[in-house]
């Protein structure tokens, strides 16, 4: 198992799970974070309002830029197809596509029914 | 040292502090994350006021549910038992129990102290 | 490539984020969690306000206190120095300095470029 973690656009967000439902993987988790990446961030692409003070004291400090990390583990053989959806679905060419992360997860456990591996998360 | 990451929901997550405080492990974090497993959500279950804008509109894209990820990184040889205390405590065997993740963590440093490996987490 | 995640006071996150920028280190995500270490937090030397009910609800129930939790991707070889960066401008010798953790990052993609590996993070 892998975990795939994807640091996107926000308005990309939905695209990308309905991409992953179709595909199959409709388990994920998402959550707000401030990206920056290597190159700095270009303001005037960005165009929202935050309306949390400590998120906005973290992005007035040096430019960051609101972002959603979305995570989902995968078995090992699904890893490629959902990487490149991924890809191919926040894919625009410009500065703050995002990236995508690859670690590994060692074991899953499903709460309800303490199924473990694979069958955890399928 | 393991990481072992738990999604589960809002309202088990003082319950697993407890259970995890009193078995010796008081070292946690929490956050809160918009999760959905692999069965859809059932809303009816849930029971929740979103207040955050932008969390409510990943909320209703795609009917995602408020969970909070607890993450706590332990010696190896206490992963089984961190595992079955969170399982214990957040099965209900309803849809929406959650899912628990062991992962692998390579080193770790206690900032005050510059304590490393074990030392560090206990 | 290794992932590096820093948890620490609030107060040091822009301070932290400009030593790491200065070594050719500016690319990372930052997000709130609410944190506990070993030691039980001495509410004395804290000094916030939460004005998330979510969160407040979560510190209210056990005397979590805000964090914030940093993460970048780094290639092996930097490894050491941005984990002792960190403990360098985190360290005050107080209760609450936080925790370095280092694990494992088997893939990366830069979704712009479709770069993998190294290219992808540097």
């Amino acid at each position: 198992m892998k975990e795939i973690t994807a640091i996107i656009r926000p308005k990309k967000v939905t695209r990308t799970k309905e991409v992953l439902d179709s595909l199959g993987f409709p388990a994920m988790n998402a959550s707000r974070v401030m990206g920056r990446g290597k190159q700095r961030a270009i303001l005037d692409e960005v165009n929202f309002e935050i309306d949390d003070p400590a998120l906005l004291e973290m992005e007035g400090a040096m430019k960051y830029i609101p972002k959603r990390m979305i995570s989902l583990v995968v078995p090992d053989e699904e890893v490629a197809l959902v990487v490149q959806a991924i890809i191919k679905v926040n894919h625009t060419g410009q500065i703050g596509d995002g990236k995508v992360f690859v670690s590994p997860i060692e074991e899953a456990f499903r709460v309800r029914t303490s199924e473990q591996g694979d069958n955890a998360i399928t």
